[in-house]
Order: structure tokens, then C-alpha cells, then sequence
């Protein structure tokens, strides 16, 4: 057993044999072709709703192009300090958004504090060409915590944004954790709380090289298809990213591979509850487990073949898809 | 028989064997996996050389990334005026860049005419301030019309390019299917000709999404990893698109596909030509037949089935590993 | 008398003097002072209809600010193949888009040929996301060649770009010299014929550094306080260049320093046209003389002080504001 | 008497006289001309070394172009959470950088700590593609609460940034008023102490549009003619830049200005000092006088003409060149 992150996991079988069952014959390249267009017609069914979504191979991908669609050169991000958007990027969000600026907030728990939120966007003057102008709030969900923002603060979010006339982006590259966790829709937990755009993240969860942005407002798509492929992520043989997303949305596969992560997470977080000289660092909501170890317990569990980040002072446990009792 | 594009094509059996093959438990994300280290020692042996080779998964992203890294914003790329890099990526390199310019060239059979190109690199002023710096020749080899650079040719641009401080960079989306047509190993048509980095396709080809930026020489790669994570294009399940590249590298894989391909084009093309009404746009080299059709064979050929690029003066016929006889 | 260019005569007295002027006291900065308020008032004027300008100090500056509100990155911006847009700024416009396209156009005595054009936007497929898409026509205006666009071509030129979408820009660098050449006002040579946005130069016709960015559209400036500020070109000191613009509209000075610097080129012409071994490449229509002499005669001229672009196949020579008989 | 800020000021004597003097009969452009030769000669002479020096127009400018040339895309700025680059360029230093990453610090009086300087830095992992590379420190000298590092703290700076590689950047803005206030020379608080590069200012000081990017070693200079050409900060008329920095630099005006600004600010700071309900916020070094008044007397100074920063917790005094007594 392995809790490294979700990502040293492999393809779920269900993505797998969907990957080969497209395997068959010619089909039109760039996104021309019938597993694109079932995909496009899932994520209407997905969300209850008309979305418009690309798909990407990577949480950068989706995470940096979102924000570019939602923010000017001149903008500010407000998103969390430890959020990935600001940390595991490389930048990525400056880069494509040319040059906007990212201000990072505290919060417990890795969720953004609302007094914080609302002081940062109020010091910024709107119309004063001195200073990047409040453009849009980025929470993570699940977070990097492995915490759930509740609906009602996702909504709060999503008020204080639009009131000032931000966006709200999802970066939701776990945000079938989270649905498990809250026990509640895609639907409600995204533009029913009044989120404008999300990441959208499979890869964690099962599939093999695909995430995806999705707007839940038509306009804000707009011009959106050239920024996709001039990033260089208009993929020739889509199907076999299209189909992925396809199966992963289909037929609960999504749900089943979160319900269990978040399952064995919170076995292994009951497990180690009960052990001295462990604590937990934050709840465990979904598949991610944070922990202080003792360093007798560190060093115990490394001779036994679990492997985990190194060298922090709280250790990280993600449990995936498949893994094992 | 579908000749529209050689991305219609599905993934070839030995390259979705060696996928499945690599979908067993648990690997460490981002590249530090046994795969990934595998296929750095299959680009050595590959190139018969040490080379610094990168995974992306699109052409797109190979040219513009590799552009980027060879040019500063205020460079002058030199390429063809029909050239991918110039006519079909959105923008990406002027992107990737920072707003370097491509300076289009005229040719025949979209070959970059070497009186124009020493013309054009001699009609900017190195050190003038008011314009724009001479950095990269790229060309593509096969190219857009399906024609090859002869190696000698192609050792002419790299002096030219490397007599005035520019680099050569290859679009080597098809650099298979002129290894072919021109019985040459991938070192005797890039390094050793004098090519500094090269876009190194494979999905055209038989991979599923699999292409590589190529440095033959190291310094070239300096800072590279930020660019490619920066622009999203860092798989976390790296395993899955690094053994895509690894098997088509290994055991001929890349050779057999494209000599396939380019047979069959052959015999297409020869078939052809025995037509009335048919005529040849250019040599076929590689996979890619240039015909302009009369009106008559045009909608025979619509009737039974064939499907083309419509409403172009000529018809590109793309043959693929797969095509049958 | 030298002729080397209109930027080498010094600033005409009535702006020196209106510098002067306002050198007394404090002043707010960064235009929230007495003489941009001015400034902004005469610009109103001085088109007859309400603007929205943003001084700046230099016309790539100009040019490349106003292409970047008119274009977005994946843009493409069609411009004659000799305009100072395409071959002077070091790229500017590509840097300030974020990486637009400048589509190089040919056509006589400087001027964009308008079937070239016509074919070159509808050789651009709107909605293909492998192209850049057709976004700005711009024209220069007295041109690079010191030729005039007459008022009905610049209405073809706006009825072509409203057509398809586009926004007409009009690089006035010396406009000022087209109006006295063409006998018309600003406002005819501008909005009146379909202008959307226009580089407003006054730098090479009598002031010290003083350039203007206007949209004759108020929409098309939403955001652009910030693309100035961002840039580097929103001057603490304000009222010393908000004066120069305002100084040279008022008073005619503008009219005064253009004709005086039209009818020396023009005397200038006549004379070189008596002279054997001299041709003129283009009809002297502003301050701008171009001509071919033998080889006699440029030594000759060389002798006697008279500076010009050397090594050029034809030598252009520049009449100013202050070109003395 | 006003101290709203040392931008409200005009243009010193000595320098509007020598403005003045070079409005003579005609000059090369762009920088070929006598008055930038006599320029770059004392650029050296004021260093008492060779350094590289870049007339542009604004603070914003200077500093956006000198952190672009020290600093990748890919790279991040450290600098003070209240320091003019993070907070008052509308994400100029982004936007010429290509993205890079402002890191801020906490530290009093808008001095750099430098222990969080030192966890910053070595939080972000060299090597590591998910996260920005440390690239630039950036210390503002006389700093935006007017007050200075000693010598000895830049030289802790430059070891600090030449350990990891970094480079040391100083925002001069307001240099001359550091020089007076330490009773330094220029060299010995800029590249003696170890700084790379500054933003060299003459604007708030008496000059009218003048600042520089100054390169203390050559080899950081490179490829920064096209940056500054392609930003827009080439003036064509460039001697009436050149002779502001000229002048600026001879026979001590930019001395004599900072000493009577500095003289003023002290004066006014001693007396405030003695009114009851006055606190000041930082020490009074240079011409900057942080205060916190009562709400009783803030109302006094209104009705008595001293307009300042309104709505603040504190309140800025700027004294000037021309602050009387």
C-alpha cells in the first residue's frame, strides 16, 4: 500500500477499456469525432445543465487556461496561500493570463478566511490604473487540505464575487471527493452555489491523462477555443482523451472511484486516530489524510514500505481509487 | 479507405500493448518513474547520442515549446510560408515566445528557397534596436507537401543558421517518414546534419499522444523544465505517455509503421497517375499524396466514399500505418 | 539643411514655450492636473466629436498599445509589408498582444493593396482554432512611402473591416501632413471615414515626445488605463507632455508645422525633378521625398552636408517643421 | 506649501535650462546624438565605474524592464509586501517578465526582514519544475516609508542573493535622497555593496520625464536594447532625455535637490514632533515624513491648505526640491 498521492495510481478498468474500445478504425481528428460529441452531451447531463468544457491533459492546463479566461493581464487571482493554483504551477497562471497577479490569503485549513477575502478585495481601488484590478476568487475543492468548503460557503463565495463583479473558479481536480464527502451533485456544488468556471479533474480519480474546463456561463467561453489550441492543447487523436471523460462521467464511475478513496481515507484516519503519538492535522472529508507522525511511528512505518512526502512537518496520505484494504 | 488526415488513424497495437502493460500499480508521478527512465535511455540510443528529450503531447505544443526555448521575444524565426509552424498553430509560437515574429518564406513544394532565406536573414540589421533579431530557421522535414530536404540540404541550412549565431530547429512531426524515404537513421538527419532541436513526432505515426521536444545539445535545454510545466504540459501520470515513446522507439516500431505508410502512398500515388484527369502536386516521398483531381473524378471519388480536405485547389491524401491495401 | 529624418529637428517654439508655462508651482500627478484636463477638452475639439486619448512618448508605443486594445492574442493584424508597425517597432505589437499575428500585405507606393487584403482575410477561416483569427486592418496614413490613402479608400478600408468584424487603426504618426496634403480635417481623415482607433503623432511634427493613443469608440478603451499604466507610459509629471498635445492641437500649430514642413518637401521635389539622374519613387504628397539618384549625383550630395539614409536603393529625405529654405 | 507627493513638483532650473539649450538646430535620433554620448560618459563618472545605463520615461518602466532582465519567466521577485513594485505598477513588473512571480515579505518600515527573506527563498526548492525559481531581490533604497538600509544591510542583501544565485536589484526612485541621507556616493551604496542592477530615478527630483535602468555588469545589459525598443522607450528625440540625465548627474543638482528636500522633511518632521496628538509613523532619513495625526489636528492642517494622502491610517508628507520653508 502506497499513499503517495493519487497520482502514482494507474487507469481505472472502466477508463481503460473504454481508451481501447475507441481504438477501432479512423475517426475525424481534433475533436470532430463521436466520442467527443457523447462527451459534450454527458457534460450537459453531468451538471444538469448546457456547460462548455475542453478537455486538457493536465490540472496546470485547466487550472492556468481558466483563469486566463476569467481574468485581464491587469487582474488579480485571490485564492489561498497554499492553494496549488499559487504553489505547484510554476507560474502557469501568470503565464497565460500575461502577467496577472495572484494574492495569496490565509485561512485555516487551507480554505480561504472571509474576512481576509473581503479585506484584500477592498484594498485594491477599482479604476485606479496604479494597482491590478479584483477580478476573480479561485477556491479549491476539495481543498488542498483535504477539506470541503460547504455549500453555503461556496455560495457566500460566489456572492462576494459577484458582487464585486469577480468570477468564481473551482479549481475541482478533486472535486469528486468532494461531492462524496458533502453528498451532493456536480450541479450543486458548482453553479447552482454560482461558480462561473472549474477545473475539472478525472486524472486523480482514474483516468489516465484528462481534465477538462468547464464554464457554466456560455459567454465566458468565448475566444476560449484559441487560447485551447494555442497553448498547444487541441489533442489530433481526441477520441481517446474525449472518451475518458466520457466513461468517467458515465455510469457513477466517477462517484464509485471517489466513494472508495475517501472510504479507505477515512479507514486509515480512524486507524491512526486510535494509535499514540499520531494527530490528525485536519479532518479527513475525502481522500486525503494529513498527519503528525511521532518520529518512532516515522520511522516504523517507513521500514514497513509506506512511502510519503518527506521532510514536512505534517505528512500527507492520499488514498485512491484503487486502493487496497 | 479513408485518406483525410494520418491523425484519423487510431494507436497502433504495439504501442496500446505497451499502455496496458505499464497500467500495473503504482508508479511516482511526474516523471520519476521506471518508464520514463527508460525512455531517456531509449532517446540516447535512439539519436546515438546524449540528447535532452521532453514529452508533450501535441505538435503544437513540440514546435512552440522548442521555439521558445531557441528564440528570445524580440527573435526572427525563418520558415516557410505553408509551414505548420507559420499556418496552423494559432499563434502558439508567437505565444510561447513572448511575441517573437515568424518570417514567412517562399518555396517550391514548401521548401524554404535558400536564396530568399540568406536574403531575408541579411535584410535585418543585428544590433538595430527598431527590428527584430535573427534566432531560428525551422523547417520541416517531410514537409507540408510531403517532400524531403536532402541531408545535404538540410547540413546547408544548418551553416547558414549557425554562420550568423541562429539556431536550426526541425519540425519533425513526420521525421519518420522521411527517415524512410531518404534511408537515413534520425542522427544522420538531424545532429548530424547540424540540427540543434527538433520536434520529435510520434502520434501521427502510430502513438496515441506522444510527441517530444529534442535538444542535441544540452545547454539548448537550460530552464526548459519550467517552460513545459509552466505551460501545463507536465502529465502527472507520466508512465502513460512516456511508454507510448519508449515503444515507438524500440523495436522499429516508428520505422515499420511509417515505411508502411509511405508504401502505400507510393502505390497510391502510382495508381494515380495512371488516371486521366489526375495530376500530381508534388513528388509523393513520404505518406502525404498532393493531387489536383478534375471535377468528374472529384465527385467519383466523394461518391465512393473517399473523404478529403474539400475546397482546396489541391487534395492532400494522407496514408497512415494502418492503411490497407 | 539636413533631411535625414523629421525626428531630428528639435521641439517648435510654441510648445517649448507652453512647457515652460506650465513649469510653475505643483501639479497633481499622473493626470489629474489643469493642463490634461485641457488636453482632453481639445481633443474633443479638435475631432469634433467625444474621444478617449492616452498620451504617450513615443509612436511604438502608440502603435503597439492601440493594436493590443483592438486584437486579441490569437488575433491577426493586416498591415502593409513596409509599415513601421511591421518593420520598426522590434516587434512592439506582437510583445504588447501577447503574441498577435501581423499579416504582411504588399502593394504600391506603400499602400495596402486591396484585393491582397481581401484575399488575406478570407484565407483566414473564422472559427478554424488552428488559425489566428482576422481582428484589425491598419493603415498608415501619411504612409511609409509619403503617400496619401484618399478619404474614399480609407472608407473602403473601414467598410472592409466592419464587414467581416475587424477594427480599422490608423497608424497617424503624421497625420498632420496627410490632412494638409489632403485639405481635410482630422475628423474626416478619421472617425468620419470609419476609423475605430488611431496613433496620434506629434513628436515628429513639432513636439519633444508626445504621441496619443485615441479611440474614437469609448467601448474600445474599456481597460486600456490599465494596458498604459502596466506598460510603463502613465507619466507622474503629467502636465509636461498633456501640454505638448494640447499646445499642438490648439492654434493651428499642428497645421501650421505640417504644411510648412509639406511645401518645403515639395519645393524640394520640384527642384531634385529638374535635375538629370534623379527619379522620384513615389509622388511627393507630404513631408516625405523619396528619390533615386545615380550615383554622380549622391556623391555630389555627400559632399555638400547632406545627410540621408545610406546604403538604401532609394533615399528618403525629410522635410520638417522647421526646414529653412 | 503642498505635500501630496515630490511627483507634484516641476522641473528644477538646471535642468529646464538645459532642455533649453539642446532645443537647437537638428540631431541624430534615437540616441546618436551628443547629448546622449555626454550622458553615458557621466553615467560613468557619477558610478566611478562602467556601467550600462537606459533612459526611459517613468519609475514603472524602470523597474519593469530591470527585474524583466534579471529574472525568467519563470522566476520570482522577493520584495517588500508594501514596495511600489508590488503594489503600485499595476503588474508591470508580470506583464514585462512574461509572468514571473512577485514574492512579498513582511518587515518594518518597509525594510525587507531579512530571516523571512532567507525561509522564503529556501522554501522554494531549486530544481523543482512545479514551483517559480528564486531569481531577484529587489530593495527599494531610500524605502516607501523613507527610510533607508545601511550599507552594510545591502551588502547582507547582495551575499544573500549571490549565494543562491540570485541577483540584487535596488528601486533608486528615490536614490539621491539615500545617498544624502547616508552621506554616501552613489557607488558606494549601489555596486560596491554588490547590486546588479537599479532603477535609477531623477523624476521626483527635479527632473521632468527622466529615469534609467543602470547595469552594473555589462553582461546583465545584453539583449536589453530590444526589450527597451520593444516596450516603447525609445524616444526618437532622445537628446531631451539624455540632457535631463545629464544634467541631473553634473555638478551636483541631483545632490543639492535631495539635500534640500531631505533638510525640509527633517525640518518638518522636528516641528510636528513637538505638537501634542502627533506621532510619526517612521523615522524621518530622507524626504519622505510618515505621521499619525489626531483626528483634531488633520482637520486644522485641511482648513489650512495641506493637502495630503487622504484616508489612510497614516499620513505621507513629501518634501521636494522646491519645498520652501
Amino acid at each position: 500500500m502506497l499513499f503517495g498521492s493519487d497520482n502514482i495510481s494507474g487507469v481505472c478498468p472502466e477508463v481503460m477499456d473504454a481508451i481501447l474500445s475507441v481504438n477501432v478504425g479512423t475517426a475525424s481528428s481534433y475533436g470532430n469525432d463521436a466520442a467527443t460529441e457523447m462527451m459534450n452531451a454527458t457534460f450537459n447531463e453531468f451538471f444538469e445543465t448546457p456547460v462548455t468544457a475542453f478537455p486538457v491533459f493536465t490540472g496546470t492546463t485547466a487550472n492556468a487556461l481558466s483563469v486566463a479566461a476569467l481574468c485581464p493581464s491587469w487582474g488579480a487571482v485571490f485564492c489561498h496561500e497554499s492553494s496549488h493554483l499559487a504553489v505547484d504551477e510554476c507560474g502557469a497562471p501568470e503565464f497565460y493570463t500575461g502577467g496577472a497577479k495572484l494574492v495569496t490569503l490565509p485561512g485555516q485549513h487551507a480554505k480561504i478566511d472571509v474576512t481576509s477575502l473581503k479585506a484584500s478585495i477592498s484594498s485594491l481601488h477599482v479604476g485606479n490604473p496604479h494597482e491590478v484590478q479584483p477580478a476573480v476568487i479561485s477556491i479549491t475543492q476539495i481543498n488542498e487540505a483535504g477539506v470541503t468548503y460547504s455549500l453555503d460557503q461556496i455560495r457566500e463565495f460566489a456572492d462576494i464575487a459577484h458582487e464585486s463583479g469577480l468570477y468564481l473558479h473551482i479549481d475541482g481536480s478533486r472535486f469528486a471527493n468532494a461531492c462524496v464527502a458533502l453528498d451532493c451533485s456536480p450541479a450543486e456544488m458548482t453553479w447552482q452555489c454560482g461558480a462561473d468556471a472549474m477545473s475539472f479533474g478525472a486524472s486523480k480519480n482514474g483516468a489516465m491523462c484528462a481534465e477538462a474546463v468547464v464554464f457554466f456561463r456560455e459567454e465566458l467561453a468565448q475566444g476560449f477555443m484559441y487560447r485551447h489550441k494555442r497553448g498547444g492543447h487541441l489533442l489530433a487523436k481526441m477520441r481517446f482523451i474525449s472518451i475518458q471523460l466520457e466513461t468517467y462521467m458515465r455510469n457513477e464511475v466517477w462517484h464509485r472511484n471517489a466513494a472508495h478513496a475517501n472510504a479507505m481515507a477515512k479507514r486509515l484516519s480512524r486507524g491512526l486516530e486510535l494509535l499514540p503519538g499520531i494527530e490528525l492535522s485536519h479532518k479527513t472529508e475525502g481522500n486525503l489524510v494529513f498527519v503528525k507522525f511521532s518520529e518512532a511511528i516515522r520511522q516504523r512505518l517507513g521500514q514497513n514500505g509506506y512511502e510519503a512526502y518527506a521532510g514536512q512537518p505534517r505528512t500527507r496520505l492520499a488514498a485512491s481509487f484503487d486502493t487496497s484494504v
